[in-house]
Parts: structure tokens; sequence; C-alpha cells
């Protein structure tokens, strides 16, 4: 089609295929790369291949890890009683940049979705349950899973599994967003929030 | 800082420093990064080392090829006595798009900039004095550089350069884009408009 040498075509189309990368933004990081030093190109490329062929998931939490245990399951200070069992890898990010929790996590890789033909056994739900029978010391399940279908789902499906073991299973607070406008909240996210209310 | 591993982290850094990609976006590629298949990954890895390896500038005009002589330059039915002269590869692919124009180019990697102490000889201009005087076909050169002072002070120039040597330089239109409203177009336009009229 254009009149690009074949070598440039596919570095355009391998970039086209990254979420969110249209055409020209392709063309433009193309080019960009086309203008960085050899040194350059080559630490971007490797850093692809070193990520994708050094990074697996945590034997215990199923976080993302470089070793076989991941860097807050190796971490003798944090409070082995609590686990707060989120969606994704990058849910942990979020939770440990409010610098508060000083618990475990657990890692499901998805939530429960019926509508997608995603069951409890597609989920990493299995191990928590192996987790939690091999250990002695964890008080309280905290389930941070998205507050959509899915999520709520999920959380619902954890709390009946574990609530007859005699483990403390929370749910995280939904309601207005700080900052946010009460006057713009959804219907669902208000009456959350009424339903969350607490005593000042 | 983050509790990524030190490899996630590392393409997290690389990726940001891509054009236009900030901390969030170099994350979520990253992510989708780590989704892909090992040959998924190989692929782009490659693509983008690989591109910066084959790719070199034509040693006629200047344009990006991985040969010794461009696809434009190495096309026996081009039209060899037309050199339209643009300031990047990408001017090239644009000029192409139109499928009018079927003569030769010279690519000039910059335009003159005494502000940024850009001067001829800081661009692929040498090369295009080489190129007519080696060749009796050139009838024609277009300059087709942008419509900004350096692209101007450039085509000004090149304009000096040639016509005592009897070739005929000509300047692309500049005027009012088509589907443009005159209303908002601004008045140094507007008078390259007036300027360019012709007769109907």
């Amino acid at each position: 089609m254009k009149q690009y040498p074949r070598s440039l075509n596919k570095l355009i189309h391998e970039l086209g295929k990254l979420p969110g990368i249209g055409g020209k933004t392709a063309t433009r990081l193309a080019f960009h790369i086309l203008s960085l030093t050899d040194r350059e190109a080559e630490d971007l490329a490797e850093a692809i291949t070193g990520a994708k062929h050094s990074l697996r998931y945590c034997s215990v939490c199923g976080n993302l890890t470089d070793q076989e245990k991941c860097l807050i399951c190796s971490d003798p200070t944090r409070d082995q009683s609590l686990i707060c069992v989120v969606e994704t890898p990058q849910d942990v990010v979020a939770m440990e940049r409010i610098r508060e929790y000083r618990g475990l996590y657990h890692v499901l890789h998805g939530a429960i979705s019926p509508a997608e033909g995603i069951g409890p056994n597609d989920i990493n739900l299995k191990s928590l349950i192996t987790r939690l029978q091999g250990s002695s010391e964890v008080e309280e399940v905290i389930i941070a899973t998205n507050p959509n279908i899915e999520g709520e789902a999920t959380a619902m499906y954890i709390s009946r599994l574990l609530k007859p073991a005699g483990i403390k299973v929370t749910r995280i607070a939904h309601g207005i967003p700080v900052g946010g406008d009460l006057e713009y909240a959804d219907e669902v996210t208000l009456l959350k929030a009424m339903e969350g209310r607490r005593e000042l």
C-alpha cells in the first residue's frame, strides 16, 4: 500500500496492534523509533522480551513477580492475618498506592461472569482455599473485586464459600468518591452510599 | 517505588520514553504486552530491532529504504524530469497519497533554521546539487517544504541556488484548504490565497 520499506511497514503494523494505538500514532511511534540510537532501540526491544520471559505469577498469591514468590508474599513485615482479594495485579498496585494496607493479597486474574462463561474454576480461586486451609494465621479476607456485576457476584461467591469455615469475610465500601458530587452520582452508587452509612 | 517486579518497571520505563506515551498509557501497554503470547511479543521486539537495523536512507534521494536505492528511485516508470523537494520521509508518503505526482523526490531531513543554528550544510541539500549536475533529464524542481518560516527560508535558498543554473524551480501553492472556511482562515493564509489566485 504505502511507499514505506517493508520493515517499516512491519513495525507500524506491530505497533498498531497495541491497545489504543491507531494507524497515525503507530506511524509516529515508528518514526520515533527510527530516530533512536541503536542502543536505545535495543533497550526497548529487550525490555519487551525481558519482561515477557522473566515475569510469572507468584506461587502463593498470583501477583506478578520475577521470583517464585512476589515481593509482598516474601516480606515478613506484612500482616499475615489479612488477605485482600483483587481481580488483577494492577489492582494490587492501586491498593499499595494508598500506603495504608499492610496485609497480603490474592489475585484472582478475573471475576466470575456467567454471561461470559467464566466460572469459579476459571479464576485463581482454588489456590485461595488451599492457602487458607494451610494457614491458621489468616483472620480476615477482604474482598476488593470491582463494584460491577461480575465483581459483586465473585464477592458473593467467595463469601459463601469461606464463611462456613469460620473466616471473617469483608467487602470494601461502595459510595460517593471523595471529591465527587452527590448530584451527579448514579442511583446505584447513591444507594450503596446510603446502605453503608456510619454513625458520626 | 511501585510494587512491580524490576523487569516490568523497566518495560514501563522504556515505553514511557516514546512520544505521547505517559505513565498510565505505558503501564497499560506493558500489561497488554504481558498478555501477548511469547511469539507475539517476539514479533513486536523483532519489528523494532529489524526496522532499526535494516532501514537506511536512499543513496540518491534520502528517502527511507531497506535497499541501496528507494522504491521510487528504482522505479523506471517514474517521471525522471521532476524532483519534488520535501523535508521528511513522512512528507513523501503524504505526497504519494494523492496518487497524482509521478516524479521523483529529494528528502532534506530538515529545513534551514538560523534560529536553531541549522544552515544549508546541515540538511541533505548538497546531494541535490550533485544529483542535478549529474543528470540532464531534470526539468523542474518543485519545492514542497512546509509553509512556515523555516520551510519558506529553505525554499527561497534552494530557489536562489538553482535558478542561475537554468533549472525551473516552483513552489507548491498556499491557500485555503479544501473544505476550509474563509472566515476562520488566518491572515497569512488568506494573503497567500489571494496572491496565488488564478483566472477561471
